[in-house]
Formats: C-alpha cells, sequence, structure tokens
C-alpha cells in the first residue's frame, strides 16, 4: 500500500491473477516507456505537452484565468461551456467530483456535445430565463457540434445583448488560426490558448479545463499542486514505488492473461464522471489496431444491483478498479430508530455509524466478493475529494495511460478512428 | 425494416457478420423459449408476472395510482424516491427519456441508491430547502441502502411536519409481510404492492415505476399502452417479424460468433437512462455461470469523441445497437451565419437544416463508419420519445431478454451473484 499525493494504490488484489515474474518482466520496458516519454521521442511525441504542464503553468496564466472568470462570474448567473470530447470532459469531471459549482458561483451547462436537439433544446430553454456567459472551446472552431450550438448560442446572446454580447464570450482556442480565433479577434472576445502540443484528452489542465473551472469558483491552484505532486510522485525509478507506472503495468499485464475489460467502479457518487473522462483517455489512447482494454465504469453500491451480478459471475474477462474515498462527509450517519423504539428494518445495530464507515466495509465486502469471483482488484484510495487530490487523479491516469499504451505498441496520442464517422457524416451532409 | 408499435428494427447491418443459418437455426429454440415463457414453465418460471402486465394492469389499478399521486402533487413540490436497482432505473429511465417532470410537476429526486454520503448529503441538502414527499421502494423494507436512506429522510420528515409527515409518503412493498409493510400499516402510509411474481428489475410497470413516474405527470397510461401494443407485436411467431425475438437471436447469434460485449449507442441524449436501465435488465438476465453478453452505453454523437475510437478500431468483439429517434424538436435548426455574412465557422452550406436531419445523418456516416470497421450493426428506430414509445420499447427489452437468456441457457429471473458482496458486507458490518 503506497500513498502518495494523498492517493494509495493497492494492487494485491491482482496477485493471486498474476504471477510475480509477469510484473517483474514489465519494469524494464516501463522505465523504457517512461525515457522515451521524458526525452520526447517515440510514438506522438508531438503531444507531450501535458508532461510538464503542471510545472509549466505560471503565476501569469494562473492569474489571467483567474481574472477572466471573476469577470464572466460579475455578469452571469450560469455559464454554457461549448466543447465536445476532450473539450468538455475534463472540466465537468472535476465539477461532479467536487458536488458542482462553489456557492454562489455560475451554474455551468454543457452544450455542443452532441447533435441531439432535445438534450441541445433543454439548454437554449434554461439559458433564456438566465443571464449567460459563454466559454466556447475549440481548437479549429470548425468541430460541427460545438459550432452548430455556439452559432445557436451565440445568435441569441447578439439579440439579448446587442453589442455587448461579447463580453460575455471568452473563447479557447488556438493562439495564431483557425476559425474561431479569427471570430474572436473580429468580435473582440477574450481569448486563451489550446497549446499545440496537448491532445485534447489530456487538455484538463490547460485553458479548456481551468477556465470553466475558475468560473465554477474551483480552486484551479489546488488542481494544479495535486498534479504537480503526483508529478513528483510519478518520477519515482522503482517500478512498485511509482503509482502511474505501477497501475500501468499491472493493467497490461492482466489484458495479456485475457482480463480485457476493466470496469473502472468508483464508490464515490461524484466520481462517476471521472470514470467517463478516463473513459476518453483510455478508450481514446488504446483502442487501436485491434487492440486495447474496453473501459467501462459503475458507481457502487448504486451498480451492485445491476453490472454487479456480470461481475460477480459474468465472462471471465474483466478487471475491476476501485476508486475509494477515506472521508466524504462524516457527519452523516445512520440515526437511532422511530420514536416507538422498535427495530422494524433491523437497522439499530449501525445506529451511530458513519455512512462513511458503512461505505467503507461496502466496499471491502464487494472487493472481497469480486475477488472471490474470479475478478482481479485494483483500488485506488482518495483521502478526501477536494480539487487537489482530484488534480493529483487526472495526472496520474495520464501518466499511466501515456505508459500503459506504449506498452501496447501503439501511439497513445492520436485518434485516427475519430476520422471516419466524420468522413462518412460530412459526405451524407453534403460538404464539400 | 419492420414497423411495429412505432418502433423499427433494422438487422441488415448484421449480415455480413452471421450467415443466413445462423439465425435461422435459432428459429426453433426462439419458438421453444417462447412457448415456454407462454406456459409458464421453465427456470424462474415463478417470475413471469411482467409478461402479461402491460394486459393485466386493470383501470382501478391506474385510477388508484393517480389519485396517490395527485394527492402527493398537491402536498409537495418534490418526491423522493427512495429505491435501489430495480426499485429505480426504471422510473428514471422514463423519466429522463421524457425530458423531466411535466410542467409544474414536482422535480423527482433518487436516494437510497447506494452508501456515499456525498450523494446522500446533496439529496438532504435539497429537500431541506423544499417541500417533500417520499415515495419509498422495497419489497423488505431491509435491503441496506434503501433503509438508511428512509431513515435519514423519514426522521427529517417527522421532525418537520409532526404526526402529518405519514401522509407525504407512499411506500410500495410486499402485500402481506416485511418491514415497510409493517411499518406502513402502524404509520398510517399509503400503500401499493410490489407484485410477488415480478422481479426488481421487470418492475416498472408495476407501481415501483408507475407511482413515482405519475407523481412527475408522467402518463402512465400511455406507458402502459405502448408496452400492449409490442406485446401484441411480440406475439408474432415468424422470427423475423417479432422485434423482441428477432433482437434476441441477433445479438445471442453473434455472441456465439465472438462478438461478446454489446454496446446500447442512443442518437438521443434522453435514452442514456434508458441504457443504464437496459443494463440492469440484461446484465443481471444473462450474466451468470461464466456467460453472458457484456453489457455498455454509449450517447452519440456524444461519446465518438470519446469511445468512439476503441468502437471504430479497438479489438474486435462489439457489437452495436443504435437507439434512434425521428423526430425529436423539430424547430431548431441552423441558424444563417454572422451578421457580417461571412461564413467562417463554414456550416452556411447547413443554414436551415434542421438539427433532426443532421443528427439522422451523423447516425446513418457513424453506421457505415463502424460497419466498415468491423462491428456489425442493429438499429431500433423510435419514431418520437413519447410514454407510448418508451412503454413500447422497455416492454421489447425485457421479453427479448427473457428470450436471449434461455438461448444462453441459464435463468434470466434470477440474480444469485447479488448476494455475494452483501454476504461479505454484513460479515463486515457485524449483523447477525
Amino acid at each position: 500500500m503506497d500513498s502518495t499525493a494523498g492517493i494509495r494504490l493497492d494492487i494485491s488484489g491482482t496477485e493471486a491473477f498474476l504471477p510475480a515474474a509477469d510484473l517483474d518482466g514489465l519494469a524494464g520496458p516501463v522505465t523504457a516507456a517512461a525515457a522515451e516519454l521524458a526525452a520526447g521521442t517515440g510514438p506522438g511525441s508531438d503531444f507531450l505537452g501535458w508532461l510538464d504542464l503542471p510545472a509549466r503553468i505560471g503565476e501569469a496564466e494562473l492569474a489571467a484565468v483567474e481574472a477572466a472568470a471573476a469577470r464572466l462570474r460579475g455578469l452571469a448567473d450560469c455559464c454554457v461551456v461549448v466543447g465536445i470530447g476532450g473539450s468538455y470532459l475534463g472540466a465537468r469531471a472535476v465539477l461532479e467530483a467536487l458536488g458542482g459549482p462553489a456557492p454562489g458561483a455560475p451554474e455551468l451547462l454543457f452544450a455542443g456535445t452532441g447533435l441531439c436537439p432535445a438534450t441541445l433544446g433543454r439548454v437554449l430553454d434554461r439559458v433564456a430565463q438566465r443571464e449567460p456567459a459563454l466559454c466556447v472551446i475549440s481548437k479549429s472552431g470548425t468541430t460541427l457540434e460545438p459550432a452548430v450550438a455556439f452559432r445557436l448560442l451565440r445568435a441569441d446572446l447578439e439579440r439579448r445583448y446587442g453589442a455587448r454580447a461579447a463580453e460575455r464570450i471568452v473563447a479557447i482556442t488556438d493562439a495564431r488560426r483557425g476559425a474561431l480565433k479569427t471570430m474572436a479577434d473580429e468580435q473582440g472576445y477574450a481569448t486563451f490558448v489550446v497549446p499545440d502540443d496537448v491532445g485534447g484528452r489530456f487538455s484538463v489542465l490547460t485553458p479548456v479545463g481551468l477556465v470553466p473551472l475558475a468560473v465554477a469558483g474551483v480552486d484551479i491552484r489546488a488542481l494544479v499542486d495535486g498534479a504537480r505532486a503526483m508529478r513528483a510522485a510519478c518520477a519515482a525509478p522503482d517500478l512498485r514505488a511509482n503509482p502511474a507506472h505501477l497501475y500501468a503495468a499491472v493493467r497490461h499485464a492482466l489484458y495479456r492473461r485475457g482480463f480485457t475489460i476493466e470496469v473502472l467502479s468508483s464508490f464515490h457518487g461524484g466520481l462517476g464522471q471521472v470514470a467517463e473522462w478516463w473513459k476518453q483517455l483510455f478508450g481514446e489512447s488504446e483502442g487501436k489496431g485491434g487492440q486495447g482494454i474496453f473501459p467501462a465504469s459503475t458507481v457502487m453500491t448504486t451498480d451492485l444491483h445491476s453490472l454487479g451480478q456480470y461481475l460477480q459471475d459474468g465472462r471471465r474477462c474483466i478487471q475491476e478498479t476501485f476508486l475509494t474515498v477515506d472521508r466524504t462527509r462524516p457527519e452523516i450517519a445512520v440515526p437511532a430508530g422511530g420514536a416507538d423504539g422498535r427495530d422494524l428494518d433491523g437497522l439499530d445495530y449501525l445506529a451511530g455509524m458513519p455512512l462513511d464507515e458503512i461505505n467503507r466495509r461496502a466496499f471491502a465486502g464487494t472487493r472481497a466478493a469480486h475477488l472471490a469471483g474470479g475478478v482481479p482488484c485494483t483500488a485506488l484510495a482518495l483521502e478526501t475529494v477536494d480539487a487537489r487530490s482530484v488534480g493529483a487523479l487526472l495526472y496520474l491516469f495520464e501518466k499511466a495511460v501515456a505508459v500503459s499504451g506504449r506498452l501496447l505498441g501503439v501511439n497513445p496520442f492520436d485518434q485516427p478512428g475519430v476520422e471516419a464517422y466524420k468522413k462518412e457524416m460530412f459526405r451524407l451532409l453534403g460538404k464539400r
């Protein structure tokens, strides 16, 4: 059980499924992959900006993000984040993990994440009753889904606020070129830069994630600080002392042994969106060339009454990674029984016990049951969920997928398959 | 392309992966499975009440549900549904599909779906600012998660409303026995019955689903009517004319050919929760004895920028089932460009096109790309999303899983693996 940057990694639940030699045999390849990343070489080496981002972000950049966010908070009671894929998943993951916006900060709404008019219509209906700001996030400004949503939302703002609509819009886009950059310059939108060397799914610590989170009142300095601490921890040369490397090696070794689906199971409801972010990060980085672990997720104990049956007793191709949290809201405990003093629901034996403690034992029980059922179990334990621990967790996963993608022999930083549907769709839309 | 009860099933995207003989060879076993279900025989035959539920629900029961719901609506501005697994997934699926409560109806909150204090705490915080009602749903009244949440919520109501708290509580539970039944009788809660012959995951058309949905202003008669129409359609003897049987046969035949993960991909944001309900229905019914298709889901086009890369190009063990909707909000269309008449974002070629149409072409493009990438594709198309079509869809899936579970050779109506974690957990909690 290692404790690093507030996160403990426990791989003891994989040992019955993995001969020690499997893991020891990966120490060399992991070291080589990490060295390649550090040297900036290997496939996808143009997209390694995320690696040093926690150290690279300067005071001036953080202050500029905070100032823009404070200005929007002064104007708006909600902020629509317009973006798809990596342009919204990171911000939404952090926001949900922290239980939503800080008190008094604007609600964040998400648009441009698809083409369903029912979904977009609900955002438009809500925005019509509020005083909105927009964070529009697109490297090019021409990605179909956010571009369509931005046209609709911008038209609404211009109708309502006339020449002052531009004050309410922040564009996060390319530094120099593209449709959104041109539009922002012409209209006078505040702008922030999507770095060229950071792919969408690794962009949560750039303005892509930081600007919307700062609008929602999240402590972005703590978020970055957590990532910085994890970056230091992930420099450890010894495989077993390096959480990102060890997680990467264990999941890859299990994959080779036929555990081809990984289920990320959170024992904290707020981490469900971190799992969505994780699915993109791992699925898009590894799922190529007919290879890769299929990423799925559950929220526990909720889904023990859903996918639980399958996890316990379905096809034996599942490895499970638990996310647990030691301390959430310790004041919530099981109350004593009814005023009549009878124990009808049979819970008196738990009276006074904090739910945190019951949830912890539910985790231990689940892990024991799944192990006995033939599921290798890894666990990541956070002491608490705050901006710092979430920043550390996100960086751990980013570093891990870069290493495990290399172990698989793929380029973890491209996504060639995403173009396939676009090509077919644009043909059907008659785009020239 | 068959059109039945407003839902069209298209299996043409599986033909390149399935010799016709595979499907033809299943016609006999499907007929045998259906005959066994109709005769009330075979494994799990004590739990076949759902099969005739749409025809069995009488006017008196619907009127009683509606009257109780109207009474709660008169008292409360929000309603907390306390239940886990099948006791909340059906109501939440229908509610989200329809875009939330009817105008003016109470918001539904969900509690008792897990043990995470952060999640439960948010519900308690919200309830404290509102005038709540409770629908507590549990066959026994002693399932840990809902029992803990109910203790907390009931204590809050009794503190605030004294002797009149009982007016705000409806219990949906066993007809004769159990902790919740006893408590309801003693306290004078209104009660509805969870039928003995309907398992949790098949219970959406019993008071388990109907009461909360009626509180939220959903047209439960239309929901039942849709299920009734689909039940009639699913009596067709010819495999290819029977949507539930055909869907069951195709997915099972693909499973035998190595397509061991099924991804339900919705091109309508509101159907994401139907997919969660579907995961329980299929995962819990089929995932046993080391067998079963692993159920996963996406919302499109959103997740084309997440799991899309894996679907296109990862391990080739995926079959995909699309859920599409012909007509949602046809008034939402791409507006003409900026006032300056320039086409900076390059969308002018779509100006005036309804998003429904763009979304339809995105589906066609995605299907073509995934087919070319080696993913067998089935599609279920709803003309529109309303209570009737959702009722039909839910029944189609229920009938299909009963048949496909039989094809697999398992009892689709039990869930022995769910006990494993409970046993370990209760041991760790010191329950005697």
